[in-house]
């Protein structure tokens, strides 16, 4: 692939200008020149359509401006719309955006770290579970939903205010016998404070509880549909309020309990977590508990872009709310 | 953001090596030297954990290795999809991904090609139905399911041959009086095409069908409402397949149905267009008609990236297949 060789250069703004080529470079580079100089090479600039090569510039002040998104996957409404609100938030700061998808792979994820190491991006904001990842502190990297060290700053919702959350609601809703449920790897997420918030409302509130977390995501249905099963005598769940860790086993969680005779919510109520929209518009899959994805973005680009990184927070929880989505009795 | 400043270095390399740094930049520019220089370069660089800086190299070469995605959102699943595909097409062909997410913008849309132009990246996809869009032919620039000119490569779904399958399919599930839905702007885009198919398969089998396009997406649910309370006499439809231009008009138009007190499928089958996926991984929303998103952006990517750009085609369609998914009766 060729490029378009019409491009103006530096010195076609300094014949414009009628100034020397190293008057056109102070200008673009910010050094001061009398204030005449600096009125003609813009306006020349301007004529001309010039712009600064990003790759010169990224040579000599060694940024790219550029910042790359590590990310398990974009097809996940989750993951999508927290993609698109980081790439606006970064275009924002006039900042480009590197995607990366990894499908959690950990060699993919150090790989693009290295990549950053090696001057091919300005920082990198990560999602990632990886236990052996490698960050080095002294590389610009905010970390969603993960803490790793006291040195890498992590952004995520506040789990355990939204687990409370989900418990409150459940049981102003009438519920008195409770569980949560909880799929996928044992992972050192801040999302594992989800089952401990809504615990202690549980235990503070004095309503019965089970908690199921079960590691293998495949392996899960089987169990939690047992479980299910083992509650249901003469057609009647024992059950009447479920709490999901995500929306996705709460959408799951309904079909099974629509298979086995049970309404939703007549008969039991759910709530899920994490207030994903379907078309990144639409309604809500099931009454849940709202991550601020916008705010989750804006807040990790504003750390990542710091210009004083002496004094950052090693964990930021932005709040939670609950959304009504009808599978509960409101 | 300060970047490492620990990063080896050519001159370290040649040092390494007990070499020039000619014959360094030779090796690494793939210039031919004697094989034990050769040797020497490339064991001196792994052992330094040298690599080549990509923006020195895009300064001489002209090349980024980065390719931008020009789309209207990612937190839809049909764009999460494609940018996720696409993103993997990508980097199995050692190109980054820079995301830009435009809201079908004109302005932003056209500032991003603009950046192209500007030497800051290799190469368009874009998805864009802007129709004031100004292509360079000279630019590499693959569009995705809108055509522009013969010089602009556009691959698509077969939209045409998708909406034949749609006819073809209701009517084989004993479907005899059809309608096609659509709704959104007036596009240049193949899409138009599935109601054209559409039309072509009813003609030809004499089945009676009415075809209700309305350009104005808030509107059309008005639209769409009236015209089915219009088709209602006894409380019973006299309409018994529709095909909707995509998966989410399918799905708000099952929920119209069911608050009509029409069953779907028993008293109407339904069927969409687009494919897309739940979370990526589960089930599709209604029965449709599946784009081949994979095999969309592995042939964007080929062809943006063919050295030979003097005999690109000017449009591919891609095959689609039928799935069943609950709205229709299989």
């Amino acid at each position: 692939m060729k490029q378009k060789s019409t491009t103006p250069t530096m010195k076609d703004v300094a014949r414009e200008a009628g100034v020397a080529l190293g008057t056109v470079s102070k200008v673009f580079n910010n050094i001061p020149v009398g204030e005449s100089y600096r009125q003609r090479v813009v306006e020349a600039a301007g004529k001309l359509g010039y712009q600064v090569n990003q790759y010169a510039r990224g040579l000599k002040t060694n940024r790219t401006n550029t910042v790359a998104l590590i990310l398990p996957s974009v097809d996940h409404p989750f993951f999508g719309a927290l993609a698109q609100q980081l790439c606006l938030a970064l275009s924002r700061r006039s900042y480009r955006t590197l995607l990366y998808v990894t499908g959690s792979n950990p060699e993919v994820e150090q790989q693009c770290i290295r990549m950053v190491q090696q001057n091919k991006a300005d920082g990198i904001i990560g999602l990632t579970y990886n236990p052996g990842l490698e960050v080095d502190e002294a590389l610009p990297f905010v970390s969603i939903d993960r803490y790793f060290s006291p040195g890498v700053p992590c952004v995520a919702s506040d789990n355990l205010g939204g687990g409370r959350l989900a418990a409150e609601r459940l049981i102003s809703l009438g519920c008195r016998h409770l569980a949560f449920f909880r799929n996928g790897p044992i992972q050192a997420g801040e999302a594992d404070k989800r089952g401990d918030g809504f615990e202690q409302i549980c235990r503070a509130r004095g309503v019965s509880y089970e908690v199921i977390r079960i590691n293998d995501e495949e392996q899960s249905l089987e169990v939690f549909r047992d479980y299910l099963i083992g509650h249901i005598s003469n057609g009647k769940l024992d059950l009447d309020g479920i709490f999901c860790s995500t929306d996705l086993l709460a959408l799951t969680i309904r079909g099974m309990l629509e298979e086995l005779g049970q309404r939703v919510p007549e008969d039991v109520q759910l709530v899920g977590f994490d207030g994903i929209r379907q078309f990144g518009s639409e309604g809500c899959y099931c009454s849940t508990i709202v991550q601020p994805i916008a705010q989750l973005a804006q807040t990790s680009v504003d750390i990542l872009l710091q210009e004083d990184r002496s004094a950052l927070p090693s964990l930021i929880c932005l709040p939670v709310a609950y959304a009504a989505g009808g599978t509960t009795r409101e």
